[in-house]
């Protein structure tokens, strides 16, 4: 086999399936040979760097399609190729149906974190458009608008800060698509290529690498129970970052919150090494257990605090709706940045979610949310505590969408999710959330999405494989170990 | 007067009228006491670096405020003051509603370059919304979307544009915030600072603005009747900059169009320097007289060109929908940047969108916003042929929003502009998008926005400006000139 497969490590697809799919389509086309020898598993993952289960997983595919055969003692070979009666080769075509039938089950995917389809309120989202098209103003909501914002909703949600007092005199609030772009903005105006970041270790893609892509240097704060080391949080600000995002409720991915004292230390030390603070709050509106925690902007009465906050987690992330809160001087900047973005956010999806929340609709789907939610993350927790063998850690969080599990020494999370896959079940391995301190047995679980049944299911399946692979590591010697 | 005004050459409140505020909020506030004497306009004038006209009507404002009063041949004094009998100075307390009172008049405003919102078809934008509320994949709308754009309405673009020979078989598109997002992620994906980039001159600030926000070094290419000279392009391109921006149809301000040759002159030299090609195309579907002309996308058969569209111009600017199509490679770039910067374009105004497209409401629209862009093109041409003096040069667009007008020499378009709005019309100077070339005697008239009559009348009071002007400039002598 003289090709050599290009694999990403940044795509979505598992490595094992990116190799499955190189070499099945080489076998199909007929670039490899019925009757040639495949390299064995343990050299082809020393030739790409991979782990020799990610290369069996491969394999076993390739098999179970009847493209290759194992021999044993001889290692495995091509058996089937280009299809030849035929003129067109329809398993080539539709690579994905017949991969995915390597798979038969329905998979129970932990993978996304965003809020569960099957609670959109549906009827109540159809009569806040109703009320948006009978109003008065719908042409001007139709019309180019403000870079600001809709003004009606931008002025709502000004005075809901002021009466929580969030915002202090001199804040401004600015509408943006969500708080990715709120991030996004608060980097092209704070930011210049080869700035420290502070940020949190692990942290989701999404900011990893809005940040990692704009040049960025980022320092890793590690995040334990109570979210980011405020001790380790010291020693970094000392390096002067430009600024440090920093997220209070339900951190993604560990699920972790602050607690009042880390929030308190936290301003203190901001503030006297002058960095400002990004409070990233998508998830502060989802809390299942516990009581709420005031906000770091509440807390900061220095002005040193922006706080993002969006509609997206709460309601329905296909609108991309949140805001930045903070001291007008950075909103104004952040204003300008959003004009030449992109003008201003959609205006249609900002009138229907005012219509929303001053309809009480919205309070009342996060009733639902909130019940539903605390639910799922009992039965997370219990799937846990039932399904994973001693030596598992997992995250308490008491809000949010997502938990962080550790697996047991030496079980690697990327590698073993091949074989999770192949029981049905799908999680983001913590290779893909890690700044700096890379923990391979650890992963995500972002379980809001899934009704309770399936997390239990999907938990039992889930723990039946780190269970297996654990004894198949601490039994099975790897033969070829000494001669390497 | 020791206090030195702020003024803001960047702002959209014109300078003859911050000026006045400011001063105004001294004389309220008592810090200017009732007899001081204000300095000359002469004096301010070179003092602010403004021009005379700038303060004397600002001047003539707090006169109109019964804040100062003229002595001829001694000056102006203050002659208003704080309230004292009363303890809320409600004049300052609404500036501008006691401003706006100096313009008693409804104001005639050539400024935007938006749609009329007196067109927008409500109803059948109500019956869109309704038809999508009852769409089986309404919780998909709402759900976290694909960076790439709402499929449905992805594809039925992708579809059209390969009906219409625009989309090349290595084709890809990418739905944005509008065109100005599409220009935003061109700009993140291929520039860095200090990089040269080839753009109109003159050009709307909001392209100019961003590209300059960027870092980017901006080299303005002459714009004539027939769009950029390219011969200009020519000597421009062996500068070798990153990509060249050009606007094939109506540019904005100058609302002039590319003729056929043009464009192929245009990509034959972009292509002979390997510089990339964006064709900004926001207005390509307002066209209102004469024939269509080939996109130079769908002329570059040599793939160096990524067309930008959108659902702006054609219906409603306040629904951020626009599209970027152009070769695989750079497209998959352009939806990494998209992803980073706002995750996805909002689902709910795709979807309404596809159904106003789906459900041949758009082309119904379209036509009579058609018409209408017509007879108002026609009466703007008719109100210059009519009203303005003799020297004063104007394009002839044939479609668009915008047209350019060149007031004779020795009038300054910024200058007349307070003039203008005391006789109650407003346009945009030609400053505000000046690259390198500054034509003191240029403004643009945005002409879709008013009804015919409006513009008859907002070009008979301009007129009349320019016409008065024009004689005082001829002859009156400025008495201190020669001491100057």
């Amino acid at each position: 086999m003289e090709f050599r497969p290009i694999l990403s490590h940044e795509s979505e697809i598992p490595l094992y399936r990116q190799l499955f799919e190189q070499i099945a389509a080489r076998i199909r086309s007929g670039e490899m040979a019925r009757g040639e020898r495949l390299p064995p598993t343990r050299e082809l993952a020393g030739l790409l760097g991979l782990n020799r289960t990610t290369v069996s997983a491969a394999y076993e595919m390739l098999e179970a399609q009847g493209l290759i055969a194992g021999q044993v003692g001889r290692g495995s070979f091509v058996t089937g190729g280009p299809a030849v009666r035929s003129g067109v080769d329809w398993t080539a075509i539709l690579p994905h149906s017949s991969a995915a039938s390597a798979f038969p089950r329905e998979e129970i995917s932990f993978v996304m974190s965003r809020p569960s389809r099957d609670l959109f309120p549906l009827d109540d989202f159809r009569a806040s458009c109703a009320a948006v098209l009978e109003r008065q103003d719908l042409a001007d909501i139709l019309q180019l608008g403000s870079p600001s914002g809709y003004e009606p909703l931008r002025r709502r949600l000004l005075e809901e800060a002021r009466r929580q007092q969030l915002a202090a005199p001199g804040d401004d609030l600015l509408i943006t698509n969500g708080c990715q772009q709120a991030l996004d903005l608060i980097g092209r105006v704070l930011l210049r290529p080869g700035d420290p970041v502070a940020i949190e270790d692990p942290l989701y893609p999404g900011l990893k690498n809005l940040l990692a892509g704009m040049g960025a240097q980022l320092i890793g704060i590690p995040v334990g129970p109570n979210g980011i080391d405020t001790a380790h949080l010291e020693r970094v600000l000392r390096e002067r970052p430009r600024f440090l995002v920093v997220t209070s409720n339900f951190q993604n991915p560990t699920g972790a919150t602050m607690p009042l004292e880390a929030r308190r230390t936290l301003i203190d030390s901001a503030r006297a090494a002058g960095v400002p603070v990004v409070e990233n709050d998508a998830y502060g509106d989802l809390r299942y257990v516990g009581d709420p925690i005031p906000a770091i902007k509440q807390l900061d009465d220095g002005g040193g605090t922006v706080l993002l906050r969006s509609f997206s987690k709460v309601s329905f992330p296909g609108l991309r709706v949140g805001w930045a809160l903070g001291p007008k001087p950075l909103i104004d900047r952040l204003r300008q940045a959003k004009e030449a973005a992109d003008l201003h956010t959609d205006q249609l999806s900002q009138a229907v979610l005012l219509e929303f929340v001053e309809s009480g609709r919205l309070e009342a789907h996060r009733r639902r949310v909130l019940e539903a939610g605390a639910v799922r993350l009992a039965a997370t927790l219990e799937g846990c505590r039932h399904w994973m063998p001693r030596g598992t850690r997992w995250t308490h969080p008491e809000g949010g969408m997502n938990m962080w599990v550790r697996l047991p020494e030496p079980l690697d999370a990327s590698e073993l999710l091949a074989r999770a896959r192949e029981e049905g079940v799908a999680y983001l391995p913590g290779r893909y959330f890690t700044v700096s301190r890379h923990e391979p047995g650890a992963l995500r679980l972002s379980f809001v999405g899934l009704p309770p049944e399936q997390i239990a299911t999907g938990l039992a399946a889930l723990g039946r494989v780190v269970v297996a692979e654990l004894e198949r590591a601490s039994t099975v010697s790897e033969p070829a170990s000494a001669m390497v």
